[in-house]
């Protein structure tokens, strides 16, 4: 094993950091942020940062970097109220990947990768690729003093999915339904079929359940 | 595809829901949260709600259910300032979801589990088994008025990890590595080799990264 101490990361170069430091924290979820602006524009870009808040009601999180340049994903969610998180279809990884670069203002993502929007009731444009994509109210925009960047908390009014992954017990089949894994900043992966665990007890063995 | 309303999510049985919710929302870190109290006592929980705050200064977060209860990784790491964020091996994801089963008062879960710890220069248990171990200074406890969970954000002072899956420009192999990825509330997968692109810009096209 080797240590690195916080002195070695400070001295680290600052790509090899970055690296460093968004893969050691493990894998993430892979999801597509669908946004409209005021004139109508659909924006679409990869985040790997949602995280789950609650259950009841049902609250999700990302966290979006400091606004010091232009981000189309936050000024649209903040004009409009609403947006989509969609799950990225493992065979459109480097699609995925793609809305990351920093198009022209006016191109949308959805134009310049092979996504479609549908654009749903609520007027947000929905991945219509994705095996589960929710819209979302946004609930909470707050600063994180400790480096500006935002925690977005977003409740869920609306989820489309396909109901074949969908088990019995309300467990979605992100596995099989080809959902992408990220790792640091730009590796993409597939998940192995899950092993799910019973509920666990100090005294009781933990089984595995089987749909 | 099928299309789920916020009243349909309100309408669901409890249990139905909490698998709902935290399976859709995509695949998530698997970590082990280990910390001790004042007393000495080691504490070790799998926390699947890690995420990445910032690489400079290394920050990472995580979210803490309501304080509603007694938390010990909670109470533990507001009094001694630091602890420990190790990936879980999945060959010991068994291990792990054990740690999530309220043993009495008294009982470490490193005597509970298979996993071994080791005590390190700041006085925090290191899971001796992990592939990656982050030792963290608690830099910021966050109350989320939208369902009284708290966001837990550190600061990362040692970094412990396998020299043989960190790659040359700072990227850490987690595949590689054995660590665990989860879906929902307790399903473990592994993660199939990763594929790696290139820095997206607009006219360029995506090549493939190797080592």
């Amino acid at each position: 094993m080797t240590v690195y101490t916080a002195g070695d990361i400070a001295d680290m170069e600052k790509r090899f950091r970055a690296n460093f430091i968004n893969s050691i924290s493990g894998f993430k979820s892979a999801n597509l942020i669908g946004t409209v602006n005021q004139n109508g524009e659909t924006n679409l870009a990869v985040f790997s940062s949602v995280v789950h808040i609650g259950a009841d009601p049902p609250l999700i999180g990302f966290i979006m970097r400091p606004i010091s340049v232009e981000r189309h994903t936050y000024q649209n969610i903040i004009s409009k109220g609403l947006y989509t998180i969609n799950a990225l279809p493992f065979a459109m990884k480097k699609d995925g990947h793609k809305t990351s670069a920093k198009f022209h203002d006016g191109a949308s993502e959805f134009d310049e990768t092979a996504f479609s929007a549908r654009m749903n009731d609520f007027g947000v444009p929905v991945v219509a690729e994705s095996a589960v994509a929710l819209t979302c109210e946004l609930r909470s925009d707050q600063l994180l003093e400790v480096n500006k960047t935002r925690l977005i908390i977003g409740e869920i009014k609306e989820v489309q999915l396909n109901p074949t992954f969908l088990q019995s017990d309300g467990f979605y089949d992100l596995a099989k339904a080809g959902v992408t894994v990220i790792s640091g900043m730009d590796s993409y992966h597939s998940a192995e079929d899950g092993i799910r665990f019973s509920y666990a007890k100090p005294d009781q063995e933990i089984t595995t359940l089987t749909e």
